[in-house]
């Protein structure tokens, strides 16, 4: 835990904080309001805090006050999107403020000269694509949650998402950034450039921070061309071995570059389905993969889906589906994006992963994954982005297991999964960030000398520890 | 200049330095040999300094321990690859120790599986490609200098190049780096994965740092799947104004994104076909746009030069040759990479400029560069990376100017163009770097708070400022 004494938030501070963004802006002392900023998208209540107050700040100008306030009395200060993290990175660990960016969500320039657009950080990621499709012009991170997330949240995870096996994470789109430091001041990073090496690139250390470093306040992006077309494969596999064995080879001899290779083992589109009262055919199928193909030239897409169908069946499908028109490629990937909220639903009694491997070891770690479930005896439905590397497995704890069994088994269970990991050469996180629910397990996977690096570039920007402390590392 | 006060590299620690890496290794005492090291390849004799010793180690062990010696006995190390920057990035300043990586040149790995490569920082970017061919992949770098240059300079400046348009800078391929720190330390950060957020992304703090923060001794880098076909179409136009102007509507319009659009002036062009005796019909032409497309599929290439061309001729260009076999295709991309070289032997007195605006602002920052050239009566030749808003200008002295005249017109007439890019949202340095060429300049495009920010991290990683010192801020 961190060593940092910090200060209470006394009525005193709360008054000026009411001054600095307006009375209707500040909830203080109203538990029932609070309570809804004490937790994020974790099932089970072990990663909450009960923040002291949540402030709602307009501008960049509100936010530096606040930053230099908290600052000088030691109030830690912890920045929330939408709340749809899955590692506690929002969660006011150490008390203090919440500072809610759900007022700034202005999309304040398209720009389609540059292919940009300049954004504040809680815009909901979708609408962005919503404004940009009459331009053609299209943001390429797609995060499953892209219906409720806010763009600064993906920008402060570095979010990644069905998209990025040809489109790659969030970062790549970040060109710009303008950030309220931990101690108040107000910095322009970047900029509408697709090139600049004048100075280091502070943008790139900035996303994925986890909203300890500084809280942006707009956020240029890159846009591409919008891909108009869209073919989705579900391909069925008899086993999991088969489907992700297939992945790599999918990947390399190809020479096509699918934009999504998502997998799903049975328990997991049975969940979903069953969740969504939806139908697909997955009776004999031990694991799927959704891939879906995109471009600008509908013929060259037709070539390129007919190629990876082929590559599969030669690898194991037994049948692959072609969506080849909106409604059923949205139907499929409304299976895919609701496997999360299923097993949400399903029990509060699991442990939501995000292990990332080279993506040619993909078949090692579900396979070494499946061993540790059967030797435990829990049910891990395991679904996500295989053409990354990078598979989300849920760890679901048996009806029958009493509280104190899971949890004491579930440390023992993740610690061989991350060893498994670790030998693989990966890491525990690929795109969810390791918050407040991660921490304990970094040194797992990534070596004391990396993780002081990291605690001397947080001192160097935040020398009070107050800007979302108790993530990933502690002081 | 930098406050530091550094101690002088006596023969006792000399001799520890032959020590660790071997009395071959180690050049000390013998000012011929030591001079090589004293610049790179900007012309003239502004930026140079001499080292007092220049190490050449073979290992990770071996660069720990000349830091941790250098960082006790507080003598400055600048590391070096092949001496090839723009910037003094690998010019000692303030003398001490050159670390020269020439001798790690190996390529550690191919990874066909994963399509990465790892490889040492002393190996030639292009030889990486050669090696590559056979497996059908691609390193999608492609600095100008990639016949002489080495990798590690590449990460160490962000470099650009001429297919930055489609497929990223340098930053965009690097997914690990080991790395030896100021204090002696070595530490692992990222590895051969797509997607990682366990921690801060310090691989691409590092990319672009100028060997201020570390040396790299390991680089993983993505690949893609080689395109191996390529079209290059010469667009002539009348006047740079019609040049420039149709390369946003290149970049929107077409919905193709075309590897390279590389823009020569006339004088740029005039200048690289004399000095390599070659000829082109430039005659009519005020300037050219080397257009490149790449791709898997011949067919589909064919269309899409046909449809750029074809809009080329929409928007201004009198005459369009399609290069569509690698020997002309060679030729024309040999002019536009000896460009640099030829205006070097040229004259002595001139300054390379590396600006970079939005890349829609590019005819704005043009017809402002050539206005100034005007106005002083100096010439500017003009080339670069058009589609990135990225244009290298050859501020180039009159032959009948005194070098008193030359020497007090210079600043002023830099200070003018900084100033046209900063208001259009520009900087200094699109990929050649800070280094010590342009330190001077920095507060003319970003803000103190921006190089303070720099400062504190800097400080972070190398607290007794024995790294690189004298680049990009002073302490």
């Amino acid at each position: 835990m961190d060593k940092v004494k910090y200060r209470t938030l006394t009525p005193e501070i709360a008054a000026e904080l009411k001054r600095i963004v307006g009375d209707a802006y500040v909830i203080y002392g109203d538990k029932e309001r609070l309570e809804v900023f004490s937790h994020d998208e974790i099932p089970g209540t072990e990663y909450r805090g009960m923040p002291e107050a949540v402030v709602r700040p307009d501008s960049a100008a509100q936010i530096s006050a606040i930053m230099k306030l908290a600052n000088l009395e030691k109030i830690p200060v912890t920045p929330r999107g939408a709340g749809s993290g899955l590692s506690g990175g929002a969660v006011p660990v150490s008390g203090g403020i919440v500072l809610c960016l759900d007022r700034m969500n202005r999309i304040l320039d398209i720009d389609v000269e540059n292919m940009m657009v300049e954004v504040e950080p809680g815009v909901v990621t979708n609408e962005i694509n919503e404004a940009l499709r009459k331009h053609k012009l299209f943001y390429a991170g797609y995060p499953m949650s892209l219906e409720t997330c806010f763009i600064g949240g993906n920008v402060a995870e570095n979010a990644g998402g069905g998209k990025a096996v040809k489109y790659g994470v969030t970062s790549r789109y970040v060109l710009g950034l303008e950030v309220v430091t931990p101690t108040g001041e107000i910095v322009e990073l970047g900029g509408k450039l697709v090139k600049d090496v004048t100075g280091y690139n502070m943008v790139q250390l900035m996303v994925g921070s986890e909203g300890t470093l500084g809280i942006f306040t707009r956020i240029v992006l890159k846009l591409i061309p919008l891909p108009e077309f869209q073919v989705d494969l579900l391909c069925m596999f008899r086993n999991t071995e088969e489907a992700v064995g297939a992945v790599p080879r999918l990947m390399t001899v190809s020479g096509i570059i699918p934009a999504s290779i998502e997998y799903m083992n049975r328990i997991a589109v049975k969940g979903a389905c069953e969740y969504l009262n939806e139908s697909i055919p997955y009776e004999d199928c031990g694991a799927m993969l959704l891939v879906s193909l995109d471009g600008t030239d509908q013929e060259r897409l037709a070539d390129e889906y007919e190629a990876v169908g082929l590559l599969c069946r030669e690898h194991g499908a037994y049948e692959v589906y072609v969506a080849d028109n909106p409604s059923i490629s949205e139907r499929l990937w409304r299976i895919r994006r609701n496997i999360g909220e299923a097993f949400n639903v399903f029990s509060k009694r699991q442990s939501g992963e995000d292990m990332v491997v080279p993506p040619a070891s993909l078949p090692a770690m579900v396979a070494g994954l499946e061993r540790i479930a059967e030797r435990y005896g829990i049910s891990v439905p395991c679904f996500g982005h295989a053409g990354d590397g990078n598979v989300h497995a849920r760890l679901v704890c048996p009806p029958e297991w009493s509280d104190d069994k899971w949890n004491s088994e579930l440390p023992m269970i993740l610690d061989e999964c991350y060893r498994d990991v670790a030998a693989l050469g990966g890491r525990i996180s690929g795109e969810h960030g390791i918050g407040c629910k991660r921490k304990k397990y970094m040194d797992k996977v990534v070596s004391p000398e990396y993780i002081s690096m990291l605690r001397a570039v947080k001192k160097a920007f935040d020398p009070n520890w107050i800007m979302n402390p108790g993530k990933i590392f502690d002081l």
